[in-house]
């Protein structure tokens, strides 16, 4: 997917709505534990009442791996099913990975080839050559932590490096790596404030906002600090709106949280 | 598996080899793509021939996720192997993991207590919140990225942050955490000459250290600054070892390319 057919699907949907596929088993409706695949069935369920108001999916891979082989074929059959149905989304898999070059090169492999992953989650301590192996897929999509929405993000990113803080510096220094049009950034919206900041390093690029919904982040924050023309901005939430119902009709009870977000992303989109 | 534990266990062995499983189905002899789980055999057998000299074996997940299915099947294998057959060896799921809370709950779940690693190495970027769900988990450990082996971790982890460099930062600020007698630390052997800053923040705690082998770091060095009074080190080599050989000979190479570090780490232990 190119970053013209994104921004062409947000103002056909009238949305930068990403949801969060985190699906816990201990949280969904009990009725589809009795399904063959649980996880799948939930995710499909979720996706088939969102996909409308909904430019984006994202599995967060711990999820998944925490039930094991059970976890991992639910994942693959999520974006399977996401890549066959509904090839318009954009899909992310927050895997936050990051490790030596070879071994970077295999995550690449594993989420955006074997997988068909459109972007993936990349943690940047490693630097330059734990990342490029992610940029060197074409089509693809870097999505490289900068700002995180945790409260632990005040230990070191917001720390002195070189001339501002650390997330300051990773901005800056990844702009000057190989493929760097493919990346985009994790920016959190429990922080909105440093969203003035971050537009100044990297005006251009997407960034992919978590903390709206459960972790308390406003969104007309920031729209008002984060957007630029090509609205630039992915806003996930993932626990407030999957887990909205947890009765037989949880999949109409997401769409109407969906809705709600959509709504205000909807008035700012065709206001601001 | 205790400190005191994994300490009789290199003086038992005279060694403080791990032995990293990265495999890579176009590196391993081509008899064993003849075998139903050829990722599994060929770990079997590396292990069955150096399990007595080495104390510690490191799968890194990106090499079993680039398999999707059948490559996590082999990890479950190989982590189950090793807990029923050498239970006395240190088990580390090198993953490099780190997320907001409640995600790395679900990663510590997976790796720690589902698969049953002793030890899962984190990525500190995203902080305390993302690291303190990895160190609840009783008597196992935490192994924190401080001073990677690699060219990029110049880019971020020896910039400035407070009062010392990042690589620093993150090594004072982590022994505030809950949990934190769990901690070891990653350093690279290919920057030995760090080590004495390193042993004056954390002199206690183990180093698994990479990087020696193929990325060129150097054994002696790595003991000369980094040892302590419970030896402190696993010295971690991958391809150097696993792929010695490519014939139907390559555990027996393997096993010889071990006993000769292993007969470097001899010397040092009793004479240092």
């Amino acid at each position: 997917m190119t970053i013209r057919q994104l921004t062409h699907q947000i103002l056909q949907k009238k949305s930068f709505l990403c949801i969060g596929l985190d699906v816990d088993l201990d949280k969904i409706p009990q009725h589809l534990l009795a399904a063959k695949d649980p996880i799948f069935e939930f995710n499909k369920a979720i996706i088939d009442a969102t996909h409308d108001i909904a430019v984006a999916y994202k599995p967060n891979t711990a999820f998944y791996e925490a039930y094991g082989l059970k976890g991992w074929a639910a994942l693959e059959k999520t974006i399977n099913y996401l890549n066959n149905k509904h090839p318009e989304v954009f899909t992310i898999a927050d895997a936050k990975r990051g490790d030596i070059g070879n071994t970077s090169a295999m995550y690449a492999k594993a989420f955006l080839q074997d997988l068909g992953f459109d972007s993936v989650t990349v943690a940047p301590y490693m630097g330059k050559d734990s990342v490029e192996p992610f940029l060197a897929v074409k089509g693809k999509f870097t999505i490289l932590l900068a700002l995180t929405s945790n409260e632990g993000a005040f230990d070191f990113q917001v720390q002195g490096a070189g001339n501002g803080e650390l997330y300051k510096k990773v901005l800056e220094t990844s702009k000057t790596w190989q493929g760097s049009d493919n990346l985009m950034y994790v920016a959190g919206a429990t922080k909105a404030e440093y969203f003035k900041e971050i537009r100044k390093i990297v005006p251009d690029n997407f960034l992919l906002v978590p903390g709206v919904g459960t972790q308390g982040g406003s969104l007309k924050d920031v729209c008002r600090y984060g957007m630029n023309s090509r609205v630039g901005l992915l806003v996930n939430s993932s626990r407030a709106i999957i887990y909205a119902g947890t009765g037989e009709d949880f999949a109409l009870k997401a769409r109407e949280e969906a809705l709600k977000v959509q709504q205000e992303m909807k008035e700012i989109l065709f206001q601001v």
